[in-house]
C-alpha cells in the first residue's frame, strides 16, 4: 500500500509536484497559507490539514517545498512544527532550495527524533515541475533514498543520489551558477551582437546548432529576444539562491569569481524592480550597460 | 558539374572539411605549407598547387581556413596571393575566425577584384569538421550564399546566413562568448562541489538532466572531471578569439564584463604554458583559485 505523503508549500512548484504525486496513487495531506489552494487539493481528493505539526502526525512522509533556509527551519522545527507531531519512522523530504549547511544541521536535529531526512532539491522550473520530468538531486543515508524512490519517480525523470546530507543541497547550487552563468553567457552575446547588426534570433538559431548549445539557450532563447520575462524562475529566488551558493563557497574555501559577478547583477537588478521578472531578464541588465536593447537595429 | 575548390590552410579543422569536400565529389585543389600534408590529398586525388595565386587561377571557390586575421589578410591580398591570381566571378569563403572589422575591409578590397566574398566561421570543433556536422555561420549576399550551400552542405549541418559581410564573424564572436563562459560556468561549479566533498561525476550528471544542462557539459563534463584536456579547442585559440571579441565590442560600443574577466583567465593560462591545453583546461584556473584538485576528496 503507498504511503501517506503530507505535503508543505504549494507554490508554482509545489502544486504541480503534489498534484502528480495524487495522480501516482499516493494518498495525499496537504498544508498551505492560502485556503483557496488548500481546497482546490481538497477537491482533487486529498486531506487537509491544520499545522504541519499536525501532517507529521498523519503521514509517513512529509515533504517540504519551501521559500528558504528560514522558512524550512520554522516549519520542523519551530512551534506546531513537524517534529513536534514526529513519530518513529517518519520521513522528511526537503524539496526546497536552502543552505548545505543548514541542511545539515536540521538532518542531526530530526535524527534525535528518530525522523529520517533526505534534501532533494530540483531543477528543471514549473515547466518541469508539471511534466513531471524534474531533475532531483537526492543527500541523505542511501537507505532512506532507496525507500522514497517511487516517491521521487513520481515528480522526476533524472533522480540521482549524490551523497550525504546536505549533498542534495551542494548540487542544487552548482546547478544554480550554472544556469546563471548561462544567462549571462547569452546576454551578452546577443548584444554584442545585435549591437554589431545582427538579427538576435539569427544568433540564437546558430548557436543552437553548435557547441554553444544549451537546454536554457533552447527553452528561453526565443523569449529573451522577444523580451518576454514571464517567469518561469524569479529572479529574486535565483539571486536567494547565489547568496546561498555563496555562503557555501565561504564555509568550504572556495574562490568564485565569476558567481559573485552575476549575483550583484541579480542584486542590482532586485533593486531595480525587477526581482518577480523571469531570471532570464539579466539580459536587461547586460543591455543597460551598453545602452542597447537587442534587435533595435 | 561540380565547382572547383582551392583549399588553403589544411590544419587539425581544415584537412577533414577539405576531406568532406572531395568526398561530395567536388575536384580539389590544395596549398598548404606542410608537404606531407599535400602529399596525402595528391594521395586521395586532389591535385597541389605552389601559391595561393596559382589556387585563385585554377578555382570556381577559394576557401581558407588559417589562424588569424594576418594570416587570412596575407593570403588574400600580400605576394602570391589569392587577389593575384583572381579572375572575373571567383568566389572567396573564408572559413577562419578573425576580425568582423577586418573582414568587412577585406570584402570590399576582393570587390574591387570583381571576387565575391563571405564570411563563414564554424563552430562544432574537430568532431564536427571529421563528421560534417559543423555549424556553419555564414556573413554576405544572399545570392553568393545561395550557390555555396552545396559546398557548406558538404561541411556542415545547421547552415544559416546571417547577415551582410562580417555577420558571420560576428556570430561566431557570439558564440565563443557563450562556450568560454560555460567552461567558466561548468569550472566554479565543480570546484564548489568538490570542494563541498560531493564526487564531481555525480554533479555532471545531475545537471546533465536538468535546465542546466549543454553541448559542452556533454562532450566535455566526463573529462574535465578526468583531468583529460587533450584538444580539441585550445586554450590559446580560443584566447585569440576573445581578444577578437572585445575588439569588435569596443568598435560597436558594448560593455562585456564577464567575457573580459574571462578572457583575463585564458591569458593567465597561456602565460603559464597551458595555451595548448584544450579551453576545458579553465577548470584548472578556478582550481588553482581554491587551492583544490575537482575530485581529490
Amino acid at each position: 500500500m503507498p504511503e501517506t505523503i503530507g505535503f508543505i508549500g504549494l507554490g508554482i512548484m509545489g502544486q504541480p509536484m503534489a498534484h502528480n504525486l495524487r495522480k501516482a496513487g499516493f494518498p495525499l495531506i496537504v498544508h498551505n497559507r492560502h485556503p483557496e489552494v488548500t481546497e482546490q487539493f481538497i477537491a482533487a481528493g486529498a486531506q487537509a490539514a491544520k499545522s504541519a505539526r499536525e501532517i507529521a502526525a498523519a503521514s509517513d512522509i512529509v515533504i517540504t517545498m519551501l521559500p528558504d533556509t528560514a522558512v524550512v527551519e520554522q516549519v520542523l522545527s519551530g512551534p506546531d512544527g513537524v517534529i513536534e507531531g514526529a513519530h518513529d519512522g517518519l520521513i522528511v523530504i526537503d524539496m526546497s532550495t536552502i543552505s548545505p549547511v543548514a541542511t545539515r544541521a536540521l538532518a542531526a536535529l530530526l535524527a534525535q527524533h528518530n525522523v529520517s531526512m533526505l534534501d532533494a532539491p530540483v531543477s528543471g522550473g514549473d515547466k518541469g515541475a508539471i511534466d513531471g520530468t524534474l531533475s532531483i538531486m537526492v543527500g541523505g543515508q542511501k537507505e532512506t533514498f532507496t525507500r522514497c524512490l517511487p516517491v521521487f519517480q513520481a515528480m522526476g525523470t533524472t533522480i540521482v543520489h549524490v551523497g550525504d546530507h546536505g549533498a542534495g543541497q551542494t548540487v542544487k547550487a552548482c546547478n544554480q551558477i550554472v544556469v546563471a552563468l548561462i544567462f549571462e553567457a547569452i546576454s551578452e552575446a546577443l548584444v554584442l551582437g545585435s549591437k554589431a547588426g545582427v538579427d538576435p534570433a539569427r544568433i540564437i538559431q546558430v548557436l543552437g546548432g553548435g557547441l554553444a548549445a544549451s537546454r536554457i539557450l533552447e527553452l528561453r532563447g526565443a523569449t529573451m529576444v522577444a523580451h518576454n520575462f514571464a517567469p518561469g524562475g524569479r529572479i529574486r529566488f535565483h539571486h536567494k539562491d547565489l547568496g546561498i551558493v555563496l555562503e557555501t563557497a565561504r564555509t568550504y574555501g572556495v574562490s568564485l569569481p565569476v558567481t559573485a559577478l552575476v549575483d550583484q547583477m541579480f542584486a542590482s537588478l532586485e533593486l531595480r524592480g525587477r526581482g518577480d521578472l523571469d531570471h532570464s531578464a539579466l539580459l536587461t541588465y547586460l543591455e543597460d550597460l551598453s545602452s542597447h536593447r537587442i534587435g533595435s537595429g
